[in-house]
């Protein structure tokens, strides 16, 4: 029998994204200058990062004028109060300020660490902001690299968040398209006869993960492809990954 | 420049796995039949399912008396008491118990839905625990292969844990041999010249996780192979990956 098996390529040589810069193409580009030009099947991951800098969303923290709302938490959190002013505007509630960490629920409805808004691979004084609807770009990615390429890669935008209880930092959907992000066994049956309950499986999520060893933090490589995995395809937003709060314990 | 890539490689022709079998030398020999031999760097996810099986953990449900406690909660979650009963056996604490879901601490100090008890891919009428010490069995299957093959594969026992906030479960690492399951950039320099706080990178969770979309729940594909991947040896145990509680803002 042949194993399922599927392939995590790293993107090499993309050059320092800016606002504007047309990523689709990029993408494409550097793929083919690998020799790992897309084809169909693939699914791309990529980083917040690049897709937030191509969409102008990273901020001189120069420009930014703390409220006294952000002032006072920000000598509590021992912060910077212009990220902490920014937090906040990336921000619907705070789920949790302590021991210098600020958790939020962003206007998306993630909850993460400082709203999204980091100051890793970006310009010295300045500080990179989610994007302001990842599904968005995931699709417009998509779609710039199908009228390129003709091939009908799905998108997965990710970013690395922390999550209670267990230790390190993993890599997450924060946007898709073309994929399904959960995968959904209800009522089917295992080999052994049980009917399985409650299985949701967030395949999204796990192939943000499985990107992130040949990203990493250090390397530029900002995207990644998936290939070979017969994923399912589908036209759900990350929306579908996050839990409607009537039915999370730990609101 | 060659790109970064590695491989995620179901392993499939496993027999049902019974107490007592050498699950080694069966992963050896059907990682050899399908012809992807175990080599020098490859990784191995095995599902928990099969290691506790092949340790014997598999209870009939007939054999469980249910305490007064475990009939009094069983009533309230509308759940089989004698399941309820070997859940609260495999726990430190009960973390929350609404909606008819138990949230509880195993003894390990994993956070997760009923302890690790489970009935799906086992006989009707039974359920399975997590192994006792899932470290202890990564490190014997470690040894176990190299003594086979000469190979020494590291190894990460998988489950399937949901976690709060985010809808579907994703497979995590329980146990690890011959692997940091973490991934530490503290004090490192990003490319922009940021040194990188608080990134710690749960390398072994995004790796089980990575392995999750060829095992599936209905498959019979209990182990993968992660290869091509430059992970970092290391000897930590799966301890790494616990939060230590006076830094968890969520206990």
């Amino acid at each position: 029998m042949t194993p399922p098996r599927y392939e995590v390529i790293g993107i090499t040589g993309l050059p320092e994204i800016r606002n504007g810069d047309d990523l689709g193409r990029l993408i494409v580009e550097a793929a083919a200058s690998q020799g790992t030009a897309l084809r169909e099947g693939d699914l791309l991951v990529v980083s917040q990062k690049v897709v937030s800098k191509s969409e102008g969303r990273v901020v001189p923290l120069a420009d930014v004028t703390p409220s006294p709302a952000a002032l006072a938490m920000a000598r509590e959190l021992a912060k910077d109060a212009r990220l902490v002013e920014l937090i906040l505007r990336e921000s619907r509630r705070v789920v949790r300020m302590d021991k210098g960490i600020l958790i939020v629920e962003t206007h998306h409805g993630w909850i993460c660490a400082n709203g999204g808004v980091d100051q890793s691979n970006v310009d010295l004084d300045s500080a990179s902001l989610l994007p302001e609807d990842p599904d968005r770009s995931a699709r417009a990615l998509r779609e710039r690299i199908h009228g390129l390429t003709g091939v009908d890669a799905a998108v997965i935008i990710s970013d690395t968040f922390g999550r209670p209880w267990r230790e390190g930092l993993t890599n997450v959907a924060i946007g898709v398209a073309g994929l399904a992000p959960i995968r959904n066994y209800l009522g089917a049956q295992d080999p052994a006869g049980h009917t399985l309950q409650a299985t949701l499986l967030a395949v999204a999520d796990e192939l943000a993960g499985a990107a992130e060893p040949v990203m990493g933090k250090l390397n530029r490589v900002p995207v990644t492809i998936i290939r070979g995995l017969p994923f399912e395809r589908g036209e759900d937003t990350s929306k579908a990954l996050l839990r409607d709060p009537s039915r999370d314990l730990f609101r």
